[in-house]
């Protein structure tokens, strides 16, 4: 199949390159010598202008959020055929991608929303899990082509599901991570190390991906390495934030922990990692790990 | 070894038995019945006062809170020998523990506070998680019989360090049930059912107990059997609130959590399972799952 | 001046009537009975339809929300001519009165946000206060007229200044009720009755509109009147918390707020009084005032 | 009537003036020369030793806390005769105050917690207000010695309600200033100069003591001097939220205000003005006033 793969940042790079091996993928990237690199390294071929991308029967996105989607759509759309298929990887705004899958589907092209998590090593190892918005149909159609970059691949529901899905999932780990930060550092003042403080939350109820996966590292090892940064974070809790407010919701922890990571990246700044938040939680307590 | 085990509640009753295939096991309970049960299918000895069980080497209570401890060790307290070993796994106050502790100290008594986790399932197959809290001397004598009875025995740290971080995870706990609910209801009105919700959930970032383990049976299968007093994890909450409180901290998400809590509680009343909690992030919003 | 007024509600109709005594005012309302009573008691000329009201020189309008303004700005604003100076005294979103202002600009008419605040008695009294957005030419036009129906008159700044600022008080005042509820209920365990607690309150530094003219009617005469909806304060919240949204803000009070009256909202339902919420602060407690 | 004032603090010392115009009163501090200058200035008697307070008929004590409070009935109380009356002025803690009167009326003494509100100006001019907790009789005892130095007294309820109610004012004083500094600053990104706003926020609906008297100096005149020690405002909101976990209450404003207290407090410093919270919400935000 004929795909154009848009974006090839940290994740985009090595979804591209499992692509790559499949089908023939033509790439595109605003900075145009990541899109000469992933050609020569993974076969592909680089497109100079999005133009170059329009014969393709399958598109896909990859970008920091629903902005840049936009305007990739608002530029690609109108050359593509009828027929085609759009996924957007984006973890992007449920409001904008039902109203750009309305927008494509007047053109007959069907537009998924199509989130992935699993990180950097997901992407490179093609196990990532992949939630996806939209009709059946067109879920149906991407699901073969998902599998070649993922390995759990989910049909959320309508258009927005798999966006709105992302957000929720991501805000959720917000709060735990933060919550779980607060009683770590309650526990240190009692005298229990963090390293052993995490032991027992994995070995009992308080167990997440927070404290298995994201806090050893930082509490325990002390490393502090920028693996997703907060503002990509915060954008995620944000977008849930937003969709509290379109359905006139009352979700006191999300809306608190929104004011905690807007409040965080403020004070943090734009290059921080978004684990460093349990750094924050230590100041505001006039404490460090 | 001669050990006297006081409280055959959900948790103590097979706990107690686990010991009695083992040791020479006195039990003593509130309401007699359960005692002489417990003596007939278990093989241990009927204490018909607490008085019977000041013989004991080694003495266990498993009692509500931390005050019918005190009141147990008020009484039997004076009456054991020196060198006894009294552990305490009820989810108990650090506080009141490591007064405890001092005062039997001063008899030459060793107290560990050594709260445990697992539900009445780890109870029954000795798969629980004990933390302890107190020297490392008495936790040294405490663990073989500790493994009797779990899987997993810890040395948290000095006296309080157990029933501090028993409160501290089962905070972490409750938080995640919450924000785990308000999102998964938010997900619902984007037209996500629970179900697939949850399964997107535990394949990626937002992974927890929670939800892998607790919510799935009430928000996807619709069963809200009373598994655990939100009075009790009410209980818990409150105590890692006072913890912050005495430590003069900055905790927000522990803060908030405490107050919604204490809320359901009042809302819900004393029957109700903690997981019905998520009932009431419902009925906020005019919802129900 | 030829003066249309555009929604005679409890606030509408005795602005219009004040308006009438000094100029020319034609009324339209959506119930057209109170446009006919108004006419026959202030003197006004009752317009059957929309169309009626284009020859007016000032446009006032009076309505539930930005939404309905802008359904009457659609149909009525082509057939205004330049020059119409156009003042929105509804409790709008900033937002969308940025939106009009713009789109009516471009047809020559001036718009301003100008929402009021000094409930039903401000407005037969004629002492409102009245907050403005828009340019300050069309704020200096504005303010002689404004003048008639209340008291003091502020230039708040730029198009959406009026409504932005209406919003964020009423956010205060929301907050400020709320948090005076639960410390005066605290008290009331106490032993102190809210009459005694309200009255040193109103001493000393914890003094506020909602403590002098709010609650003293509701926690110490038992008298829960429905003064204003509490839906149409929850607009207001939302507005701001939108507004704090917007503009990438962390407002944690504000946030929390939101969600306590988006909560009441739904438990307490459509037709309750905004004081009310006092209510739910002591269910939440499983008491009562 | 023979008075001993301990305590010549900002605003003990001027009220130990008023007293001495009309009573007999000696005068005790930590740090000597401010008693002996309080001699000099208002004629007072300067006691060397608490020894020398022991024959008052009334005892004063106006301290930073109960703990303070407490040291000095420990060492003094013994000394007094039955009949003494002790009015404590301190921002104290309920709790304490309740067993400090407790112990004091096994003695005979009646002890009053009566902490006052109004400030150093209040002090000064004799314009505080008092209020007062404990019996109906030793109420009626101390008021005509109150209203020398205050010119409101009320009797807020019984042993207790007096810190009770001081806390509780304080704690809703501290809430409305953050949440109104949340407000203006957004009003502020919103092009609404924080003269402006404050000018109609205490025009309308939103309006405060913090609005009205200790923002303005802040937010309009950029000053921010040191007024009252945000270390001891904290104490007030930690002393409300004590008692409301004591209460086992839902109280999520007052819970939420006190983390942001106390994190205000370890991120501003021991020295801070309890106004300068305002720049934290600022600082928050990546914005200043």
């Amino acid at each position: 199949m004929k795909i154009a793969f848009i974006g090839l940042g940290a994740m985009g790079f090595p979804m591209a390159g499992h692509l790559a091996k499949k089908h023939e993928v033509t790439v595109w990237n605003r900075t145009a010598e990541k899109a000469a690199k992933h050609a020569s390294e993974h076969g592909s071929k680089h497109a100079k202008t999005l133009a170059e991308c329009a014969g393709a029967e399958l598109v896909f996105t990859m970008l920091p959020s629903s902005a840049e989607v936009d305007a990739i759509v608002a530029e690609l759309g109108p050359k593509l055929s009828r027929g085609t298929l759009w996924i957007d990887t984006t973890s992007g705004d449920p409001e904008v991608s039902r109203v750009t899958a309305k927008r494509l589907a007047a053109q007959g092209i069907d537009f998924l929303d199509a989130p992935v998590t699993g990180a950097i090593v997901g992407a490179t190892n093609a196990t990532l899990s992949i939630m996806v918005g939209g009709t059946a149909e067109a879920f149906a159609r991407a699901k073969p082509v998902l599998e070649i970059t993922g390995k759990k691949i989910i049909h959320a529901g309508d258009s927005g599901a798999g966006h709105a899905i992302k957000a929720l999932t991501n805000s959720i780990m917000g709060a735990t991570v933060w919550i779980t930060a607060e009683c770590l550092l309650l526990a240190k003042r009692y005298g229990i190390d963090p390293r052993t403080a995490l032991e027992i939350t994995n070995a009992g109820s308080g167990r997440s991906n927070a404290s298995e996966n994201l806090l050893p590292l930082r509490l325990a090892e002390k490393q502090w390495p920028l693996v997703f940064k907060l503002a990509l974070h915060d954008k995620d809790i944000r977008i849930a934030a937003a969709m509290s407010h379109r359905e006139h919701m009352s979700t006191p922890l999300l809306n608190l922990t929104t004011s905690l990571f807007s409040g965080a990246l403020h004070q943090l700044g734009d290059n921080a990692d978004y684990i460093e938040v349990a750094k924050l939680v230590a100041a505001m307590n006039g404490d460090e790990w």
